[in-house]
């Protein structure tokens, strides 16, 4: 390690999502020595967030027993459409006024360290690539299914963000013409058949309809409380009824990676984010099977799909990806 | 012009397709100055075909009154999976035994001049890029809607066709999971909604559901000459059957260029192929609409959606510009 120059050794990597700010500090070999976690309070607007965001990066400094002095740079995946080169968030979703937020300039005059900014799903697919696949395959497609779907794309090496640095918004590739309502105000989005909140209200629907889960035992009726591990727990303890929802999102996402596959022909599809982590074992060999199914001949051959096994820390890992190369 | 060396200022591109082998001599100005067309007889499998090839290009050749020895490459684009590194045709559904078939290799050894071969949508999205756009689009994602759906990507100023040499096979993007069977087995692929054929079959199956089109006097009762010309002057005489049946094929166009403008995020977008170059008056406004109400918020700020101007060209067009560039 490094150690001779340890202000170009140590980064930190910042997840900012629209609930909670997960940070992570990075050593030499990209090990992870100290985590913290705020909420967001995104409703408090873009300058009070920022606020939150230098406070967890001096604090996870803190944590790992280092000075922002020792910090060679920050990296942060933001939930949006956003210019890395100008490091300005342009849109988010899912943080209340957020539009045309210059957060890389305004984090380095707060911290006086240099920052990158990407996309959330971007920042994964990258901290994938480099970590867990060690930057070897060519082209990489990230699916992260959470409260909505994600996508990051690695193109000849490299991550790929297009025109408009919009590119990998796959939740709203369209699947089913007919399908149910999504967000954006389609009809038949990926996300609207596959995240965290399709399963949820599929399972919400079917108790309604009269179906039979142990959920409501576990959570009470309302199930206000149900995270994606509860569905695994179920399914573990025989809930035909979850198992059958469970098999229908592996089978959407099944054909979204068959889509994902037949239009980029990547080397590596990894499956990501906290349906995922959570239900990987359950739904990775349905989902494999469905693409199998829907792909075209030769298009799969030699492609790996897998579960990435970064779980949460995949944003923080690619964020201080980025951080390293920002710093050298 | 570069008249002092004409050796390296033609070359011929080749369109081989299912049913015929279009092949165009272009000159320093990559302008077309003979073609030549034929069938392409694959039934007889591929020595007859690649003989029928070498015919096309002498043929073409001697028809710009130019000896083989003044022409300094051969383009071919090719209907399947092609390595455009050693020029081999992996596999090509419509060509009969097409397997791993070393068509670079075998022209060259039959004509004596440098050959490149690529997957004929990923030729046609190279012309389109070269010649009508000037190159200067770092990103295009090309749409051919004939007998099939094809696609072509210019990612990063390049063609892209990813690990497998598959990359683009955007006719089978499932976008409607209960939708119509297609030719690949799959239910629902943008091809079976929206390429010549799934219209072709839309009015058949109207005229037996007791539709009144104009088709059935222009052509007779078994529609079997049927071509996209027929569909345009059916249209502007009135028939509102057929006007009908193509905003719903433009309609899933726009879908399918929604998908893709939220997967990659390109700087232009340009739908092509047979149907398109008779069709585009009436559908072009329909795909844009439907494309602009799916896509996601800022996805397609500056993004161009137009129809190519080169038509049933833009095959042999893309060939010339790989071959100038081999020819190198």
């Amino acid at each position: 390690m490094p150690e001779a120059n340890p202000k170009n050794g140590f980064v930190i990597g910042v997840d900012l999502g629209g609930t909670k700010i997960f940070a992570g500090v990075f050593n030499p070999a990209l090990e992870c020595v100290a985590t913290t976690k705020v909420s967001t309070k995104a409703q408090r607007g873009p300058d009070a967030v920022i606020e939150r965001i230098v406070r967890s990066v001096q604090d996870v400094a803190d944590e790992a027993d280092l000075d922002l002095k020792q910090i060679g740079a920050v990296g942060i995946g933001a939930p949006g459409a956003v210019d890395g080169d100008s490091g300005t968030v342009i849109f988010a979703p899912n943080l209340p006024d957020w539009k045309d937020v210059p957060l890389k300039k305004e984090l380095e005059k707060r911290l006086g360290i240099t920052v990158v900014v990407e996309n959330d799903a971007n920042v994964s697919v990258v901290g994938v690539h480099e970590a867990e696949l060690k930057g070897k395959p060519r082209s990489v497609v990230g699916i992260f299914v959470g409260t909505g779907i994600g996508g990051g794309l690695i193109l000849n090496g490299a991550l790929y963000s297009g025109f408009n640095h919009t590119a990998g918004e796959i939740g709203h590739m369209l699947i089913d013409v007919n399908g149910p309502k999504c967000g954006c105000g389609n009809k038949g989005c990926f996300e609207a058949l596959a995240s965290r909140s399709a399963i949820f209200q599929r399972i919400k629907a079917g108790i309604k309809e009269g179906e039979k889960t142990l959920l409501t035992e576990m959570l009470g009726d309302d199930l206000d409380d149900m995270r994606s591990n509860d569905l695994r727990k179920a399914i573990r303890r025989g809930d035909k009824f979850v198992e059958h929802v469970i098999e229908q999102a592996a089978e959407y996402i099944g054909i979204g990676v068959s889509n994902l596959v037949n239009i980029l022909g990547p080397e590596v599809v990894v499956l990501g984010g906290g349906v995922m982590e959570a239900l990987a074992d359950e739904m990775m060999s349905v989902i494999i099977k469905t693409a199998k199914d829907h792909a075209m001949p030769g298009t799969l051959k030699g492609v790996e799909i897998i579960a990435s096994k970064l779980g949460d820390n995949a944003g923080i890992t690619g964020s201080a990806v980025l951080a390293r190369r920002a710093a050298k």
